[in-house]
């Protein structure tokens, strides 16, 4: 195995730790900020570290097709590239090429689709997805799957399944075994567990660093997510990192750690930073609203990012409605910031046996809302 | 007087020294770059400061109009506001209101206009630009004046340079005489040698803490304009600081110290660094073009800001195409570094008596031109 994975300590269901991979450890359970194109948008790499991030996540269906992934392997691959040394973890295009492509044929091979970017023809199978990410130089290579938005028919959740665990020994024999790269295999099955149990078992059978939950987070909502998350982390080997593709809001990942989740991604920290939208431990926070304008208080004033220690929300109501480039650095840095206080918070938490307390304490100051008006 | 201004070495007609404010002290010749609306567009302050700047500029024409002169002053002023404590140079609004405002009325009285943001009616006159500019907050605040562009008929020029002088004396008599700010005169006369003696006579007369050159790089060209700068700052006292607004690009800068100028500022550096153009010692370079997505090198090899000492010209090129954030920050960060470093050069060569050399070295780097292609 290219990866380790040490759990240091749980608390019900969850658990935290560490994991280790060629280029640095991981602390469990983590949250990936999105970098799609190369870049976590609106920050210096050097930034996303210091708020706290141990991993980022790259897109393979956007770097394959701008700026090509054998040009980022000839640059000396994605690290260099994009100035960031610590891990990555890559994607296979599975989700975006289903998402974001034109004129996507699926077929047992693969999908056939041209590029949003140029109409360029293009084929993700197994094979290139894995070829992809070992160009871009994944530390975590994600198995090419492939999922269908809920809700779904139960016939077209279990197709689409069984072909994703076809396509995951594909990945895995494509992938063979580098000493200092990791591949997850992706659980699939909708919100039917026996589809679980049975998308758990195929990946097990193959053998892989680590675990996915796919297929949720696609339009079925907290509840429905909860309740399938009650039972398919528990399908997953206990002595493996599982990660939840795509989650999530705040009390999404918090939910999602106390059923089994140890890592997360998520464009919506990032995306909020440049819509005008900052998260806090008080809820989310509109600051295009006009009552933002005369404020001298900070986004939170517990909170030491550098936009909350520097900035009125006066003066992000401005900048944001003047379309100043640094509102979506501020905005985005504080976001990014606040996902990993959390992070380190239900981290610190399940190390001292105090999840629930932890919990109560979270949803209690989100139920108190945003700062009184002046 | 509200300033000091120490003289410390001379070069012919150049000169280096230390211009005194409250807020801190600017090394000469200074370039000031520019924060429109209350932020040097895609740079956070702290990285400002880092690339070397003593002072920045704020333009009371669109702080006026948005966010409001009154609510920044509310807010503790500019320098909270936008989170910089060094100095900030306000200008007055008269050249942005003539050329961004809309519905401009000029009358001895002032300019009426309505916003180009929200259509909402305005009147500035010489007394509300400086009370705006005290409500702002501004180290060195300016003259409210008008100036046509060039080419223009005498005649339109004597007129608005003896109109500007008459402003320039109610500038004055609003200014008042606070301890902890200073007021700058602007010399008008466009082309004219005559307008330009008759303008710095008045000016002197009134008596100001530093004195600018208005009117230039309006579009004559970089020939006429070192013709009319060969005489224009020896018009003006020898032991106040000389400012040359609005200018420029880096051989305009080199052009305007070797005869006799202190002070700049401009939007180049920032401005160029939102459209893919990096500035550098071997000239422009236009990170757009396709011969770059391939190219491993940095912007600047003998560079030290963060873009050149870590992002290559195929990555540059690379997030400018696909629209990312980053784009500007990098390459924003890279102009206004190599501006100051220039400037500190020409600081350097000043007191070595040596800016002949540095001038000539300076023009052969330009004329190798780019890096070869690889």
């Amino acid at each position: 195995m290219a990866t380790r994975f040490h759990i240091t300590a749980t608390d019900g269901k969850a658990r935290t730790g560490i994991l280790h991979t060629a280029r640095g450890a991981i602390r469990t359970p983590a949250f990936m900020p999105v970098g799609t194109a190369g870049t976590v948008k609106a920050m210096l790499p050097g930034n996303v570290r210091a708020t706290g991030a141990d991993i980022i996540l790259g897109n393979t269906y956007h770097l394959m097709l701008r700026p090509g992934a054998e040009r980022v392997a000839r640059l000396g691959g994605l690290h260099r590239f994009m100035n960031w040394d610590g891990p990555i973890l890559t994607d296979s295009g599975g989700f975006q090429v289903m998402s974001l492509a034109a004129l996507r044929r699926l077929s047992e091979e693969g999908v056939r689709f041209r590029s949003h970017v140029d109409g360029s023809e293009h084929m993700l199978t197994p094979e290139r997805s894995i070829e992809v990410q070992r160009l871009l130089g994944a530390d975590i290579s994600m198995c090419f799957d492939e999922c269908p938005a809920l809700p779904a028919p139960r016939a077209r959740i279990e197709e689409s399944m069984r072909l994703s665990m076809r396509w995951a020994e594909r990945s895995r024999a494509a992938f063979g075994d580098p000493a200092d790269r990791a591949l997850f295999g992706i659980q699939q099955g909708g919100l039917e567990p026996d589809l679980r149990r049975e998308s758990a078992a195929a990946l097990r059978a193959i053998g892989f660093d680590g675990y996915a939950i796919g297929g949720l987070a696609v339009g079925e909502g907290q509840a429905a997510m909860f309740a399938m998350l009650d039972e398919a982390p528990g399908m997953l080997p206990e002595d493996r990192p599982r990660y939840l593709m795509g989650v999530g809001k705040p009390d999404d990942i918090l939910g999602a750690v106390m059923r089994g989740v140890d890592m997360f991604d998520c464009v919506l920290p990032t995306r909020s930073g440049r819509t005008g939208q900052a998260l806090t431990r008080r809820g989310a926070v509109n600051i295009k609203n006009a009552r933002h304008a005369d404020d001298p208080r900070p986004l939170d004033p517990d909170c030491a990012c550098p936009c909350c220690t520097g900035y009125s929300r006066a003066y992000l109501h401005h900048v944001f409605k003047a379309g100043e480039i640094i509102s979506a650095m501020l905005l985005t840095w504080h976001n990014l910031h606040y996902y990993q206080e959390l992070m380190a918070g239900i981290r610190a938490a399940i190390a001292a046996g105090a999840l629930t307390e932890f919990a109560a304490g979270f949803h209690a100051r989100r139920a108190e809302g945003d700062l009184p008006p002046l």
